[in-house]
């Protein structure tokens, strides 16, 4: 298992053939067999292979053509609405309509996305999530009618494999794990763990493109930057009001 | 693969045995290879095995027996501080201070922290998900010592199983995957996808137990109900607020 989840990587391009939809239904079952707050299930997830579907689905992904050239779109999200209509066929006071049920039901979101994207790596398929999800999650609720209390957290395309492309790198894992509490980086520490990354020679071409000094900057002017970061906040929060998880 | 996802159950009881620290960086390494927005990898983990440290997070979690009996007790952070850090030594903008770049290290934290999960139940040991990070996290960021742009949002107890649950049930797979698009549920839908949890008599038992009319007010008056909903919801918000994600 670990050499298996070891040697994973993203897949963004699909050969033509279909996902067998009997399959499809064993990974979701795998899926939902993954952690959740108090078993209410609080995610659904929207399995879109219409192309037409698809094709409106699109634009809210900047046309990554990953989300029409997959035969399956999974739109995962946190989802309060059926158990709050459970709520309200029995006699209930449905009271998840805050942020802290966005969250709970977020992190649940989140733990059964990532355990149907390990099962579909395991029976051969490719996998991409699109972070787009959450830039244009309004326009994502309006392709897929979703009412009240949903909200769509990430979105993965997934294929059968039409290319292998090369690891990425990681940092060392002394950049992500701290020894019972958290211990702040030095420049010096920053340097170390950063060290081979800035080495790599795709990272020191993408400087170049850019016209950047630093691989940093081209993360911060170029990829993320606060003019994309800053609007598409308030989008966001936006819809959580929209959709009845923030006052 | 999927037998082995589907079969799995949540360990709440550990013997005394620890996890050689060597098994516990191959799986920690082995969560790093899950998907990240940019490679950014926006996340971080607080990896607690000192018995005091863990004795100082047990309130935060409501004295779960877990956190003091599991060897090892996992806070999973979304992170931009070491990013930040990055950018700062680099002459570049660090501009992840808002609440988009909070959703995106979020979702980086949950995939990573998933694949550890699975990795650590296929090589035998148990695991258990603490929801209530996300209700104290300004009290683990105290004790954690979680500096700006670092919020905890899961918690992983792990250790070598000393019990043997019975699984969980889940609903029928149409009450979370949708097709094409949403459709929502009428009251016949909810009886029948609901039907099977309510009739299991462990169910019936936890009604009678707590007095009620329906499992569903079981949820809403005695597990999660408004009156923590709510104020905890404030409190998330307001470490939003003092960890530099939220305006």
């Amino acid at each position: 298992m670990l050499d298996f989840l070891n040697s994973r990587r993203t897949i963004r391009r699909y050969t033509g053939r279909p996902i067998d939809p009997a399959l499809l239904d064993r990974l979701l079952e795998a899926a939902c067999r993954a952690s959740n707050t108090g078993n209410m299930q609080a995610y659904s997830v929207v399995v879109t292979t219409d192309p037409a579907i698809k094709a409106a689905l699109a634009p809210a992904h900047f046309n990554q053509p990953m989300v029409q050239a997959a035969p399956a779109v999974l739109t995962w999200c946190a989802d309060y609405n059926r158990f709050s209509r459970w709520c309200e066929c029995r006699r209930a006071d449905a009271c998840y309509d805050n942020f802290q049920s966005f969250m709970a039901s977020a992190i649940d979101t989140l733990l059964a996305a990532q355990t149907f994207a390990t099962a579909a790596e395991a029976e051969g398929l490719g996998i991409c999530y699109l972070g787009t999800t959450t830039y244009n999650a309004g326009e994502i609720i309006d392709v897929l009618h979703l009412p009240r209390l949903v909200v769509p957290v990430t979105t993965i395309t997934v294929g059968w494999p039409d290319e292998q492309p090369a690891q990425t790198d990681r940092l060392p894992l002394d950049a992500t794990v701290h020894r019972d509490t958290y211990r702040d980086f030095t420049p010096g520490d920053i340097d170390r763990l950063y060290a081979a990354k800035e080495s790599l020679p795709e990272n020191r071409q993408f400087v170049l493109e850019n016209g950047k000094e630093t691989l940093a900057q081209v993360f911060t002017d170029v990829r993320y930057p606060r003019r994309n970061n800053e609007p598409f906040s308030d989008k966001f929060i936006a819809v959580l009001k929209q959709q009845g998880f923030l006052k």
